[in-house]
């Protein structure tokens, strides 16, 4: 609390230059580390006051980094990094002199300043994509090499469109990832960062089973952009994480399409009741924002297209289910809801206003008691900020994401950034937090990676020395407008700014083709742009695709 | 055993009409049916004497199918199907007048007759692809929903190709299973089979972790084909099970590349030891026949493309080995087995002859007792009889697999067809058990469907009725020729008829674009023939995919 209200008072309101903020110690809620400083080579002289201030209180002593359990390994010989395994914690403080840390060390005097960024989403990868590799070494680092072009997950869950068509590998978006001796991308999720050292901790997110204990490593930063995303909401509601499938990545994509087609073969298999056809062939999704309601109009495509015509004997028993407890499409205009609503009822897609009070295995319950059997149940109410976010001790936003302020710094703390769903404006700003929007974080993203070109063009790039240089203009924010496709060849595409400017709406045929070409457009590489062009052609010639694989 | 010596004593060497085999008692090794007769309308007269035979022995009462733990359905409504729900298997016996059993129950005479395909491999597709439907209803049973187009299945795991592009929706296979009312597949393994009252028992492969028990269920057959397949050899060798990858799925190809992508990515990792970046990135090929040649070749192919450009910290770690106990494409020209020593060298792929004794998570030992490190381990040493194949008490080929006649029927069993790798001819043929090739399933396959329209045609399609009709010529296989990939726009085209016979050889990037050419032809839809060249493109101008989704 004392932490944000300092942050908070040190937050200027104008735009100007760099300076050092108090250098507050960042600590953990959950963990905290205690440190033996190692080689921090042109941090130390202006650090080295700090580092008593860090608490020795320990649950866990985290920087005595084992090795994957590599016997014979006892010092890699990696150019810029040092582990050594080490069986027992209680021993670690003993050998604390000894202990050297797996890792990428602070970057030298002559060397690029090093940019880490965290996340592969649409504002890490539009930063990655725009920075200047001339300048810079970059580290990403995030548990899926990819990016995800989430607009068109949707399609991707009945076939309409592949999983790869809407991945783009981060190598590809950041050449200089693959490609320079210094750059780097980690599978592997950001635990932790320690703000005054400069460095973030990072774990190995999946190892294939292949060792004991999770990887553990740390990386020095000159400039750290937190771009780590959010979480769904599920409001605390019993059973959600355990019964329901979410709809932001292409695995969750992959798993809703396995479920989907093997509800649809269960339901034929001899012997099921007709109650159970029903239950099975039940898709329910909860939410009615544009994800939920686009997911809606692409099962009442895949239902009416390809279901009648593939699966006979079960045809008249699935059903969609959009459980929403406002309106649908809020941010909408209101002509354009009234469409939507119109054209779902049309395609079959049944329209509730409820809570959701407890999500059994096969089964929901809403508050009003009204119990829902599903077969397959998509949960799309929001995001909300993530256990990682929650857990630095950061100012925060109204609503708990990491503060910012109209430069994208994180106030109060030196060569820190963070953006897209998981950053919002500090109170103090007088602007409001943005919407989770792709269009948001990829704008935050490009302002983000100009004023970073900028600054290292001014030789700003080395951590703390970006002090007097000129930040110019801030960000500010101009929404483009909202478009969602509600299946059968029609989308709603509303222009106007704010939800209550005047501005052109419109919905039918002719958005939905404003609303394809620009996604085609916007998908990020010409390969798949390619591929989503032909997943459209071949589905409307051959139909969807429906191996289970 | 005194069984197979009855079959085979009344196995006729020459061709000629079906006729009534004496109706042995086909029971299981490990399971017994107790069965209460229930409606099996037009069998009953002819089987009725043969029932008291059935063992009553039990380890399980088999056919009490219960439900999927659904309350309050005691009867299911399906039009051919009875369900009832039974708690304890105790009191199952008391009830058995009560008991209906879930299922396809027999044909009735006015109806189609029912031919039941197990299986979804070569074989099994190209059979149901022949079928004339207008004579016929047919049930695909199988535990996946495609046909999987094996030769090309080793491009996907580096993705040279996509992983739906090699594969194929058994409903478009044959449209009667998505659109004839009393055509069905179902996703479900087949437990056992009783020939006498002409039935199959099935299991539900996979129910999504929504029930308790497996569901399982029956279908009576007028007409039987078994096309099951075969499993991988792993020779009682320690560790392969748990240990390596096969490579005869989608999904085990899904798995091999998520697997190198993910170690291409932890060998990047900082701090990961040089001994441990050499293990991770080491790709160990067991066994030397096409599959292990073509994946080998495909590997190095990605090594020394996509690799070197794309993964540059790591390029110079990965290598790529293929062990093989004897000679490697021992089936080829010793001209073309040369090249293709020679080509693999060249692009790096290491050959090394041993023989593996265990296998440990990572590295295995050879009998000589060298230690093999590996991160990737693919297992590909051929393939032999499947459990269900074992249990199975009819007659067997030389090897184990089901015994049939040069018409593809098991002998001693009416109505019951084997063929593709789970059949071989008996050794009363006189003819040599087939090679475990797609061409050979696919040729049978084939000669079988041709055969069942035949006697469809003449009124032979129902369960006993065929008895009388001429059969015409056998099935005689002749070898077209043997291709293989080893990568590099290279592939060997080995058009002898046999091993010892003379005819055409050829090697180099002519019999590269053969090899290409040939697959694209014989993909079995349009849409997958366009997907493989578009892949192929996309591949050649892009390079490969690396989004490990």
């Amino acid at each position: 609390m004392a932490l944000a209200r300092i942050a908070r008072s040190n937050l200027r309101k104008s735009g100007g230059a760099f300076r050092s903020y108090a250098h507050e110690n960042i600590m953990f809620n959950e963990r905290t580390y205690t440190t033996k400083c190692s080689l921090l080579s042109n941090l130390d002289s202006k650090l080295d006051g700090n580092f008593s201030q860090i608490s020795r209180s320990k649950e866990q002593n985290y920087m005595n980094f084992s090795m994957r359990g590599i016997a014979g390994t006892p010092y890699n010989q990696h150019a810029s990094a040092n582990a050594q395994r080490v069986e027992e914690e209680s021993e670690s403080e003993l050998e604390d002199d000894q202990i050297r840390y797996a890792g990428l060390e602070a970057t030298k005097p002559g060397e690029k300043p090093r940019v880490v960024v965290l996340g592969t989403g649409w504002a890490a990868c539009r930063f990655l994509k725009g920075l200047d590799t001339k300048i810079y070494d970059v580290v990403c680092i995030s548990p899926r090499n990819h990016m995800v072009f989430t607009p068109l997950l949707a399609s991707t869950c009945v076939g309409t469109l592949e999983f790869r068509s809407v991945a783009e590998p981060v190598g590809r978006i950041q050449d200089a990832i693959s490609k320079d001796p210094n750059s780097y991308f980690f599978l592997a999720s950001c635990t932790g960062i320690d703000t005054n050292k400069h460095e973030v901790y990072c774990e190995v997110a999946s190892n294939g089973g292949l060792s004991r204990e999770p990887y553990q490593f740390k990386v020095a930063y000159d400039k750290l952009v937190i771009a780590a995303g959010a979480k769904p909401l599920t409001f605390g509601i019993k059973g959600v994480k355990e019964n329901a499938f979410f709809l932001r990545e292409v695995n969750h994509a992959q798993e809703i399409r396995k479920r989907l087609l093997l509800n649809l073969m269960l339901s034929e298999n001899p012997g099921t009741s007709e109650e159970e056809k029903k239950r099975l062939l039940h898709c329910v999704v909860i939410g009615g924002g544009p994800t939920g309601v686009e997911f809606s109009g692409e099962l009442s495509d895949f239902i009416l297209s390809d279901v009648r015509e593939r699966y006979t004997h079960v045809k008249d028993y699935i059903h969609v289910t959009l459980i929403e407890a406002n309106e649908i499409l809020s941010s909408f205009d209101v002509s354009l809801r009234q469409y939507a609503i119109k054209h779902l009822t049309k395609s079959g897609v049944r329209l509730m206003r409820g809570v959701v009070k407890e999500v059994h295995p096969q089964k929901l319950i809403l508050s009003d008691g009204t119990e829902v059997p599903y077969g397959l149940l998509v949960w799309s109410t929001g995001v909300g900020p993530s256990e990682f976010v929650k857990k630095l001790n950061f100012p925060s936003s109204p609503g708990g994401r990491i503060g910012v302020d109209q430069w994208m710094r994180v106030p109060s703390v030196e060569d820190v950034f963070a953006l897209g769903d998981c950053a919002g404006f500090l109170e103090q700003t007088g602007r409001p937090v943005l919407p989770a929007l792709a269009q948001v974080a990829e704008r935050q993203g490009k302002f983000l990676v100009e004023l970073f070109n900028k600054i290292g063009k001014q030789n700003g790039g080395k951590a703390l020395s970006a002090n007097g240089i000129q930040l110019g203009d801030p960000f500010v924010y101009k929404h483009l407008g909202s478009m969602a496709s509600v299946g059968g060849y029609k989308a709603l595409v509303d222009l106007r700014q704010s939800k209550d400017a005047n501005g052109l709406s419109l919905a039918g045929f002719f958005s939905w083709l404003m609303w394809r070409s620009a996604y085609l457009t916007r998908v990020l590489s010409w390969r798949n742009r390619f591929y989503v062009a032909v997943n459209w052609g071949t589905t409307f010639v051959f139909g969807r695709d429906n191996s289970r694989i």
